[in-house]
């Protein structure tokens, strides 16, 4: 292979998130869909911003999370995505550069602010998101850079950039150049009410040949194939011809093709504290390791890793190097 | 005892913490004053945010974290410090009120912008703060209101209010008014430079009978008597006739009166995570005894048990409810 600028480059919504702890009454009260993420309009985020408890902040993002993730285990990474320039924008974009990855989106001089989501953390440890998009909405096709696009092994998209109608046209050009320059090409499906909201673009995306690699959790694929029967979603999608890693949460991961499956444990932890990033590092761990051409049980057992690492606290972004997780659980990168 | 409206009620400076994780040598690099509380200025602050990792915002300032557990054991506390009206100021002021406590200090509509401390967490658990004081230099005692200090059972006051030159004005009109109305005044020393800074002052407080209970930990008492002996410290400490606690971090505490000494173990914990805050919510559990009557053993019991929470996650505010984990531990308030 020859040498690429980048190992994975990831374009997503770029969100701060601010997160609180609240009780599952909280949820009923304020009628928010525990588990889901779903779209709100700034109002509402103050709303919720003012009634729910002490706050912190951390950035977010779905594959801006994936992307540091992919950073942290010592690969060479860059996200496209869209912020204004205000003092969450420049958090935002101090975080993810200061993890080392290539960060020169154009910020967004007018219009909505950056993106918050507001995530609240029930006893559990299941997170629920309220995300008012904000600047996102204006990343558009101009934002994707083709040399850019081209200069990485990976390209990362999150099923979430549909929301947006622009990022949409911004996903779809990055998937053309990226397949024209036979890059990878990867989506994972976000949210199973997002899948609701895009299946048939997203099923019509596999089946055109377009993605390569698909991440979704147990829901996110029930929904795809609109059933309630994982055995039926799992059939489904490996007839799709595409490389698929399928989390379930506590019983780990299954990873599917036309031709292997296999099931890969979750790693023991000691406190479930926020769920919040689970996928998203599940996916850095298993990106990192398909960019360094590790066997597919491998890529398996390091997204495992950086799971377990982000559940254990707040905030979807890593504490600590994911390369020393790895290497003191016998992998190499 | 009559019923009060508040049983703690609390000075100090009104800080937001920016914290992030960096190696030793970053430490060395930027020539910052490890495990000790240094003032910057608006352009060193920004220098530092700009150098150091990802960031996790979370309200601090160290009597603000006091109150807030004073508050998680579940009694009634109010605070008083100055923040802008700015985002950052918002923030603080909702953070302190959703844990329930009462805040009603005017804001600053002018001049510098809400109090920051970039907070560096070492690999060993240690941390850093750089605190750039901003609005916290506009408390004065017209922010202290008599009505307000009488009204509560114990006031609480920071040793770093020293610092901005009013905010020394507040504490002092705070003290008289609290002694007048046979009110007990409690000082953290805070920071032994910041004894350093103060020490003929502090003496003369407790020597002018101005308080009755001093937290500090080891290095702060050893500045304050001078000696590089802690045994000479407590023998000096005890001759003042204050109730004094002193925090041996891992060691535990030891109370200190003319007639008692009391050493109490600290709670064993998994992980140390950030010692930031531990003074602070020490002060937070062994406040709460006192104002529920309880024997000054289990005052220290209950301070151990808030600052073996505290350290074991970023920031200093609690994100378990501290009178959860005193009933845990078979006390109860």
């Amino acid at each position: 292979m020859t040498s690429l600028r980048f190992d994975v480059l990831g374009i997503g919504n770029a969100i701060v998130d601010v997160i609180s702890q609240v009780e599952d009454d909280f949820l009923a009260q304020h009628q928010l869909n525990k588990g889901a993420m779903t779209l709100i309009d700034e109002n509402r985020s103050h709303a919720l911003l003012n009634a729910m408890g002490p706050r912190t902040i951390i950035s977010g993002g779905s594959a801006a999370n994936t992307i540091v993730g992919v950073a942290s285990f010592g690969l060479k990474a860059s996200f496209i995505g869209k912020v204004k320039k205000d003092d969450v924008g420049e958090s935002f974009s101090h975080d993810i550069r200061s993890m080392g990855v290539h960060f020169n989106t154009a910020n967004a001089i007018d219009g909505p602010a950056t993106a918050k989501s507001v995530i609240l953390v029930t006893p559990d440890g299941e997170r629920t998101m309220n995300t008012y998009l904000g600047a996102c909405q204006n990343l558009t096709s101009d934002d994707v850079d083709s040399e850019l696009i081209q200069s990485a092994g990976i390209i990362y998209l999150e099923g979430y950039l549909w929301d947006p109608p622009e990022a949409k046209k911004a996903f779809e050009k990055a998937a053309e150049i990226a397949h024209n320059a036979q890059r990878q090409v990867a989506l994972t499906l976000s949210d199973s009410f997002c899948v609701d909201r895009y299946r048939d673009e997203f099923l019509g995306l596999m089946r055109s040949g377009s993605l390569d690699i698909i991440f979704a959790n147990q829901h996110e694929l029930k929904s795809l194939y609109q059933t309630s029967d994982l055995d039926t979603a799992i059939r489904a999608i490996r007839e799709e011809g595409v490389l698929a890693a399928v989390t379930l949460s506590e019983q780990g991961s299954i990873v599917i093709t036309r031709e292997e499956t296999h099931k890969v444990p979750a790693i023991p932890i000691e406190r479930l504290v926020d769920t919040t990033g689970a996928g998203d590092l599940y996916a850095a761990g298993f990106l990192s390791g398909l960019a360094k051409g590790a066997g597919l049980v491998d890529c398996a057992r390091l997204g495992a890793i950086a799971a377990a690492e982000i559940i254990q606290h707040y905030g979807a972004r890593p504490q600590q190097s994911l390369l020393n997780l790895a290497n003191q659980n016998g992998l190499t990168l």
